[in-house]
C-alpha cells in the first residue's frame, strides 16, 4: 500500500495517509479527525462500533500528534474538506504529542524557542517554499550567462572589514575569524580568471545589533565579474536580476503573496539611480528635511526610509539606487571616481532598507596599498589579500546582496528573524 | 566600443579584448601577443613603426600582466588561433604582473599559497565549470520534486555527533560551535511539517586528519524527508539522484573529462546493495581477505576499496550501497530493524570512497532517549535535541552527501584538495 498526499487522495482507492492531528471531534457514535500533512487537511472518519480499539487509541490522543491510517476515501458532499471522508481499517500512532507549548499569544521570544511549533503554520511554510524559489531564479539568472558559482571558505586568518565585530576562534592552534563576507576571496577568482562569478552562502557579523534588519548569520549572494570598469555597468546587471527574479515570483507566487502576506509585488520599469548629493535636495525640496553638511557621507536608517517613499511616489519604483558616495564613506577596496572624491559604490534600497551593496573595485596593486592606508589600516595587515593583485589582475566589481533582507522585504515582513528558518542574533543561540 | 570574449571576436569589427598576457614574442619589426581570457586565445600583432608606443610598453611587459586592446581582428590564415590576428589601435595596461612565483615543479604546498595563479590553468576552471554544473543538476532534481531548500545555522549551542572534534567559538560571551552537520535541524524541519526538504552547504570538521579525503571545511548535500519507513526507500531516491547527475554531467561533459581528467564517468544501470557483514564473505571468497570479527563494525579504507573493486568487477557499477551496520557502530539517532542488533543505516560509496551516509531516524521520543544513553550520552545534554520529539514528529529519514568528494571521485582527482576553490586543513589556512 503507498503512501499518498492529502492534495492526492481520491475516493474508493487502498491507500495510506500520514499526518498531525489537528482536531479531534468526539460523537455518540463516531470519531472525526482532521488529519494534516504538508498538502492540505482531510477527514478522518471512525465508527466506535466497526473500531472500537481504534476509537479508544483516538479518543485518547492528543493534538498534534501524529498518526498513519490505512483504508481509502469515500465521497462525502457534506464535508468541506475536499468532499471525501477518509475510513481507515487500520492505523499506527507514530508519535504522540505534549501539550503544545505556543500559542497566538504567546510572546516572541517563546515563539522563537519552539520555532519548530511556528513553522507548523501553513503561512510560515509558505514562506520558505516562496524563498526556496526566490533563490532558485537568481541561480537560473546567474547559470543561463554560465557563471561558476564557487564557494569560498568560511574560516579565515584575515578579515575583510577590517576586524571589528568578527567571531574569532581557535584554529588548531592558530587565531582565526569567520568570514563577514567573501569579499576577498571574489576578488581572488578574478585574479584567477575566472571572470565571472556568484555564491549564495552564510556569512557572520558579531554586530550587537538588535534591529529588525540585523543577523549575527546573513545568507547572501555574491557576484563578481571581471574585465568591467563602470558601476552603470554593474547596476545594469543587478537591475536585470532584480526585475527578473521579481518578474517571476509574482507570476508564480503573486496572488497567494496578496492573500496571506497582503502585499502586492511591483515590477519597476527602471530603476532609478539617484546620487547622494541629490538625494539631500530631494529631502528639502519634498520633505522640508535639512540634513547636516557633516551627516552627509551615507544615508541613515530615516534617509534610507524617506528616499524609498520619493522613489515610490515620483518615480514609480519601490526599489532605488543610491549611487557615487563619498570614497571615504567606502570600503578601502571601492575604485574612486577619476578626479573627484566620489567613488564608484552603490547601494540599492527596496521598501526602505538597504538590501545590496556594489561597487567597482580598486585592482591596481599601488593604488589599492594606499587607499588602505588612507583608510587608517596598516596595509601590512592587508599582506595576504594584496597578494591577489601582484601577478595581473584584470579590472573587476561586484555586488553583495542580502537574501534574508530581500525575502523580508518582497513578503513586507515586519523583522528579517521571520524570512530565516532559524535565526541567530547576540541574545540567541537555539534552538 | 564593446568588450567582446576572445571566442567571438570577428574579423573587421571595431571592439576591445581584454585578458592576460600568454607569450610575447618580439621580432625586428612586430611584436606578436598571446592573449588569454577566460573563453580562450588570440595572436595580436603590433607594428613597431607604425605604433611605437605601444610597442616599447609591451616590449617592457611581464607575463600575465593584464592588458586591455582597442582595434580590429583581421583574417590571417597562417596563424593557428582561430586564424585570425588581433591589430589594435589604442591600448590599456590595466595591471603589471610581477614575476610568477610557481611553475609546474613547484610543491603542492607553495601552489595552494598561491592559489589563485594555480587556479588560471584551463583545467583547473574547467573543473569548476563541472562543479557548478553538477551542484546545479542536484538542486535541478530536487527543486522537481517540490522539496524546500533549507539554511540551517552554523553557530550553534550543541554539537551533532557528541562534541569531539568541533571548533569552538565564542558567541557574544557565551560558547558556541560550528555545526560538523545540519543533522539536528534537517530533524527539526520534519518536526516542523516541512515534510520534504535539503539543503547545500558548508560544515566544519576540527580532526587533525591530514588523508587524501579529509577537510576542515566540507560542502555537502543534506535531504531528509517525513513519513519514510524504510532504508530501501531512501536508497531508491539516492540513486535515482546519483544516476540523474551522473547521466547529466556525461552527456554535457563526457568528452571534455576524458579528455582533461582521462576518465570515463559510468552511469550504473542499478546500483548493488550489500550488508555489511556480506563484504566480509564476498572479502574472503573473492580475494582471499579475512577479516577479524572485533573489526566488522564497519570498513576500513582498504575494505571500501576492496567492495568497490568487487562492485565493479562483478556488479557493473562504479558505485555501491552497503547497508545493515550494526546499531552500535552507527550514530544513536539511526533507528534500529525490528528484531536485530543492526540498523536502518547505509553508506554509498563512488570508487574506493565513502562519499555519503544515510538513514531512518528514530523519531519516538522514549527509544531515542534510551538510544542516546545506549551510546553512552548523557541525555541530558541532548535535551535541546530531544525536544524536537515530543510535540508530535513523523517517522522520518535522509542522507548526507560529501560533494567534494563526489567530485573528486567523478574526475578521479587524487585527493580531494584539488575540487575545493580554497581548501582548509589542519596546517592550511591560507589564502
Amino acid at each position: 500500500m503507498e503512501r499518498k498526499y492529502i492534495k492526492d487522495v481520491q475516493p474508493d482507492e487502498e491507500i495510506i495517509i500520514s499526518g498531525w492531528i489537528e482536531k479531534i471531534r468526539e460523537q455518540k457514535t463516531i470519531i472525526f479527525i482532521v488529519l494534516k500533512d504538508s498538502t492540505g487537511c482531510i477527514q478522518v472518519a471512525i465508527e466506535k462500533e466497526k473500531m472500537p480499539d481504534m476509537a479508544k487509541a483516538m479518543s485518547a490522543l492528543s493534538r498534534q500528534s501524529v498518526v498513519r491510517f490505512y483504508g481509502s476515501a469515500v465521497k462525502a458532499e457534506k464535508v468541506t474538506l475536499k468532499g471525501l471522508e477518509f475510513v481507515p481499517t487500520s492505523f499506527e500512532i507514530e508519535s504522540v504529542a505534549q501539550e503544545i507549548p505556543i500559542s497566538e499569544t504567546t510572546s516572541q521570544e517563546l515563539k522563537m524557542d519552539f520555532r519548530w511549533l511556528e513553522l507548523r503554520a501553513d503561512k510560515e511554510r509558505l514562506k520558505f517554499e516562496i524563498r526556496t524559489f526566490v533563490e532558485a531564479k537568481i541561480r537560473e539568472f546567474f547559470l543561463k550567462k554560465e557563471y561558476i558559482e564557487i564557494h569560498t571558505p568560511k574560516i579565515t586568518s584575515q578579515c575583510s572589514e577590517g576586524g571589528a565585530e568578527v567571531f574569532e576562534l581557535d584554529y588548531y592552534g592558530q587565531k582565526a575569524y569567520l568570514t563577514q563576507s567573501p569579499q576577498f576571496y571574489k576578488q581572488m577568482a578574478m585574479a584567477s580568471g575566472f571572470d565571472k562569478v556568484f555564491e549564495i552562502g552564510s556569512y557572520y557579523r558579531a554586530e550587537k545589533s538588535f534591529t529588525s534588519r540585523h543577523t549575527a548569520e546573513a545568507f547572501c549572494l555574491d557576484f563578481e565579474v571581471a574585465h568591467l570598469k563602470s558601476h552603470e555597468e554593474l547596476m545594469d546587471l543587478e537591475e536585470d536580476l532584480i526585475k527578473f527574479v521579481l518578474r517571476q515570483t509574482k507570476e508564480r507566487f503573486g496572488d497567494e503573496i496578496l492573500r496571506v502576506f497582503d502585499t502586492e509585488i511591483k515590477v519597476p520599469i527602471k530603476i532609478p539611480r539617484i546620487k547622494l548629493a541629490d538625494c539631500f535636495s530631494i529631502f528639502k525640496k519634498y520633505y522640508g528635511v535639512e540634513v547636516k553638511e557633516s551627516k552627509r557621507l551615507d544615508l541613515d536608517p530615516d534617509g534610507e526610509k524617506l528616499i524609498c517613499d520619493y522613489s515610490k511616489e515620483y518615480l514609480d519604483s519601490e526599489l532605488v539606487f543610491i549611487t557615487d558616495f563619498p570614497a571615504e564613506a567606502r570600503a578601502f577596496y571601492t575604485k574612486k571616481i577619476d578626479g573627484s572624491f566620489d567613488c564608484m559604490g552603490f547601494d540599492m534600497l527596496y521598501r526602505g532598507w538597504e538590501v545590496s551593496s556594489g561597487a567597482v573595485r580598486e585592482h591596481r596593486y599601488d593604488i589599492l596599498k594606499e587607499q588602505i592606508e588612507e583608510h587608517g589600516v596598516d596595509s601590512a595587515k592587508m599582506k595576504d589579500y594584496l597578494e591577489f593583485f601582484k601577478y595581473g589582475c584584470p579590472p573587476h566589481g561586484g555586488v553583495g546582496l542580502g537574501i534574508d533582507r530581500l525575502i523580508a522585504k518582497l513578503l513586507d515582513l515586519v523583522s528579517i528573524k521571520e524570512s530565516i528558518f532559524v535565526f541567530r542574533g547576540p541574545s540567541r543561540l537555539k534552538p
